[in-house]
Parts: structure tokens; sequence; C-alpha cells
């Protein structure tokens, strides 16, 4: 396949292309990851999350350059489900991520891919096996907006960054288990501000509650600046000695085994669902049940269990 | 069946009940869904939704209050799908609602429904025929924070009241078409602030170009101040007559048979999904085909088309 190829030699275009591939689920999207496939699993995959106004992106920034310097070529998917309060951000880390426009080193694409079958965390999974197998050494999973959604994606990522920042008030941001089970790394950004202090002792203490015995399962903790240019490189430093250390006992294997399982469900549910809206569109199924449904015959429940004795699902081995 | 019955009794606790049931997806949910339906079909349902930071808890006080006023009974679902920056809004909301505790014509509950099969959309669409039957004359969504999620759940709702707010910056809040298709009616909130009238101008504009031939379609927009409590009766009125509007020509019936028919794919996507993973369990299959995976033999896709050649799914009329 020539498009495989072409990602395979590290072209750039090729890769933008078939990333659009992904995102519009395009009829050659399986061959195109099965040729990919072998050659993926060298790259970082870290993602990066945090509540709108924790400055994911100017913290980006400073990553990309600090990577760019130790040799890395860096590659940014800004993820945004569709969000449509969040259509402004893309736009805004499109124009702050033309300084490295030039570099050839990194590449930078927003992604809000409602057509992919398998949903936004499919095809970031379809996304991420692109830029590895294109040579990428880190890939960074930038999550634009906080739903579940976002969770899903950024949970393809070997390494989760999670940023919180003193300030932003209840609505937006809740320092409640939830939170801090997505993190691997803790980042409190804008650490010049007075009360960083404070939302560090917090997320220490939720942490301090969730491993109480094993300090070595801590979850590490930084602070950063990304205005002042202060904290990066040893947030950085700790970043790769985390990914060292889950590369060593095991969890990276067994982080990358779940989230393949997870690819498998999805990819089952997407094909599945495909076959379903199917059978409903014969003889306009749908809208006879519906008709029924809404003239209060039956409730929907009723109505499927009764039409569908058993859903017999075949599975044939060659 | 005898929690049906005292829902149908208008029981609050009751209904807090059926709602546990609906969350937790209790082995008699589809009875009691089944049982509730034929009573269901009167009650008004509106969704409101906005950016955080836009005033919604603030503006649903002062709705219930009105409502209370013309002698609705009132019933609320604040609708949290698990984002984990969140979690303290539905906390900030109960407080603020205390003051509705002793009025035995409101309902307040939270609900953050994981645990639903047919994810959070498919249990507020059940939540909401429980309210119906329990003969609540309006029922209002509300959703916190704005994902994907979020639009599929406002999306259950008959009309949906769409907040915006001046000055909540790009990030957060950005007036694209997307915006735009999910609201009903438009609700320019702190309309105290001076930029109010620059975000009603925007709406128009995006709404002038969605509707050039029929001013009749035009959705209506308001301004209101829920802190000083301005514009709300205009609001309010304007939001019945547009209920009332649908419900003559049409598009009510239209709105609700989609709902019915999204309603159905949800579920049978969801049966269909136990069944899969039920069969993925068997003889370890998932775990065999994720070592295969994860060794690099084959890529996910590969691995899915050669196991499973067909995807039969049996139809058994009575």
């Amino acid at each position: 396949m020539e498009l495989a190829e072409k990602v395979l030699a590290g072209e750039m275009r090729a890769v933008a292309r078939a990333i659009s591939y992904i995102e519009n689920d395009h009829t050659q999207k399986e061959e195109l990851i099965d040729t990919l496939y072998p050659h993926c699993g060298k790259a970082a995959v870290w993602g990066l999350t945090g509540p709108p106004g924790s400055g994911k992106s100017s913290l980006l920034d400073h990553i990309i350059d600090r990577e760019r310097k130790r040799g890395s070529t860096v590659a940014v998917i800004a993820v945004d489900p569709s969000s449509p309060f969040s259509g402004g951000a893309i736009l805004g880390d499109r124009l702050r991520m033309q300084k490295h426009a030039t570099d050839s080193g990194v590449f930078i694409r927003s992604m809000a891919s409602r057509g992919h079958l398998g949903g936004v965390a499919g095809a970031t999974a379809d996304v991420i096996k692109v830029l590895d197998a294109a040579g990428f050494d880190l890939i960074i999973i930038e999550t634009i907006g906080v739903g579940q959604t976002e969770i899903d994606v950024v949970e393809m990522a070997d390494v989760v960054l999670l940023l919180l920042v003193p300030g932003l008030g209840d609505e937006i941001q809740a320092l409640k288990a939830g939170v801090m089970e997505i993190g691997d790394i803790f980042i409190i950004n804008k650490s010049d501000r007075d009360d960083a202090d404070k939302v560090r002792a917090e997320v220490e203490y939720v942490l301090g509650l969730k491993y109480t015995d094993d300090d070595d399962e801590r979850n590490p903790v930084f602070m950063t600046s990304a205005k002042l240019n202060e904290g990066i490189d040893e947030m950085l430093a700790g970043v790769h000695a985390y990914f060292d250390k889950i590369s060593n006992n095991g969890w990276l294997e067994q982080k990358r085994k779940k989230r393949i399982a997870s690819e498998i469900k999805t990819i089952l549910a997407a094909k599945i669902k495909n076959e379903v809206e199917r059978y409903l569109r014969e003889d306009n199924l749908l809208e006879h049940w519906v008709e029924q449904i809404y003239k209060g015959k039956r409730s929907p429940y009723a109505m499927i269990n009764e039409k569908l004795q058993s859903f017999a699902w075949e599975y044939h081995s060659k």
C-alpha cells in the first residue's frame, strides 16, 4: 500500500493524509493500519489534560522545545471531541504552534473526529499508530475540554500528565478522586500564583489517601510556571524517570495491553452497531417501531425484547 | 409492580428509588419502565445547557420559582456525565437548591450515571419517563459541563434552552454553528454586563445565517440577568409560546419520534454490546487476542476481521 509506505518513510504529507483517512473512516483505513501495525510500539505516548485555562498550550510549547533539544522528534495531536463550546481553542493552539512550523521534527495536528466509527478514542488510537509508524519518538495527545470522552482519549497514552492550577473555582475544577485517577503525573501550573502551594497540598493529600502503603507507587507531583519558564526541566526529568520506571516494572506492558483490549471492544461494538443500523433500515423497521412506541402501545424495552428474542452472534473461525 | 405503582401515585421516595434503578441498571429496570410507559407523554421537557460560568444554576432557581407560581410541579435532573473536573458543581447546585427542599412540588436530583448500559443519554431518557409518569408538569434537564455527551443528553428534551454569557473567552465558548444547532431558545445571561449586547448581536447574526427564508423558524433570543432578576418573565413567556408553537405545528411530535428512534438504537447497541462482551469473556478469548496483538503479530482490525467472518444477527419474530 503506497500511503503506508510513505508514512513509514516519514513523509509528513502522507502522515497528514493517513490521519484524514482515520478521521473520515476511509474505506482503506483498516488496510492502512494493518500495514503500519507491525512497525508500531517504539514511540512514547504522553497524554496532557486539565481544565480549560490551566495553560496546557503554553506548557506544551515548552515541552516541545525541551524535547527537541534532547533530539526527540515530537508529534502533537490536539483532540477536540467536537465539543461545540471549545471550537475556538483549536484555532488558538494552531496559531500558537506556528513557531514550530518550520521545524520538520515537530508535527502538530488538531483532530475533531466525529466521523470515526469507534468514536474519538478509537480514532486517537489509530492516529497514535500512524505517528508511531512514521517514526516519531514522542507523541503527545492534548485534550481540549474536560468530559468523559476526553478521559477515554487521554487514557490511550502511556503516561498521563494532569495539569491543575490555582483559582479555577469549583465548577471547573474539583479535586475529587475521579480527577486523580486519570493522572499519572500531576503538574501544578502557574506556580507563581499565591495559592499554588495550597493546590499542591490538596493534591498531595488526595494522593496520600490513594496510596498509603507503598511510597513507590505514589504519583509524582511537580510545580511549573509556563509563563516564567520555571520548573519545566525538573518536571520533564520526572516524566522520563516515570516512563523508565513503568517500562521496567511491567506497568507499561499492562497499560498497553489494557488499551488493546479496549480497542478490540470498541472496534467490535462499532462494527456491530453498523450491522444493527443496516438491519433497522430494512423495510423501514425503525419507523414502524417508532410509530408503535410513540402511540404508547409499547415501551422501547418491551418493543425490542418482544421483537428480538435473541441476538445470535455467529462466530466463524477460519 | 409495586415500585411503579408508587411512582404513579407520585410518591417521591419511590421516584428517587426508581431513578436509582436506572442509574445502576437494576435487573427490574426494564419492567419498571415498561409499566410506567403508557402513563408518559404529559410533561414538558426542557433542556438547559451552556458553558461553565454561564449562571445556569442561578437562572434555574428563578425558573423554578416562576413555574411554581404558575402552579406547575417541577423536576430537575442535573446530569453530570462523570466529568471528573466538574465534580464540585453538583454539590454546589445541591446546596443552592436547598431553598426548594421544603416544597413538595419540586424534585431535584443530580445524576452521574456511568452504570447505565445506554450511557448517560439513555439513562436520562429513562429518568424522564419516571418523572413524567410521576406526574411532574415540567421536567428540566440541566447539564454540567459542555462535551458531546452533554449534547446527547440535552437533545432528549422537547425544547433546549442554550445559555450564553459575555466574556467567557474563546477557550470555553465559541459562537460556532455547532453551538447554535443544539439550542432552540437562546438566552444571553448576565445581561447587565457591558458586552452582553455584543453577544446578542453575534447570536442574531449566526441565527440569521441559519434561517434566511422563513422568519417563523427563527429561534427566539432573550436577555436575562439572574443576578438582578431581570428579563426572566419575558424569557419564560417566550419558552411557553415556543412550546405551544411546536406542539401545534408538528415539530414536537417529530422531535419526540426522533428521540424514540435514537433510544431504540441505543438500547439495541447496548444489548448487543453486552452479548459481545460475554462472548469475549468465554475461554479468555479477549486475553488471547490481546496477547497476539501486543506481540505485533496482527493489528486489531486484522485480528477481528480474520476471526469474525461475519456478524450474523438473528431476528426472530414471534
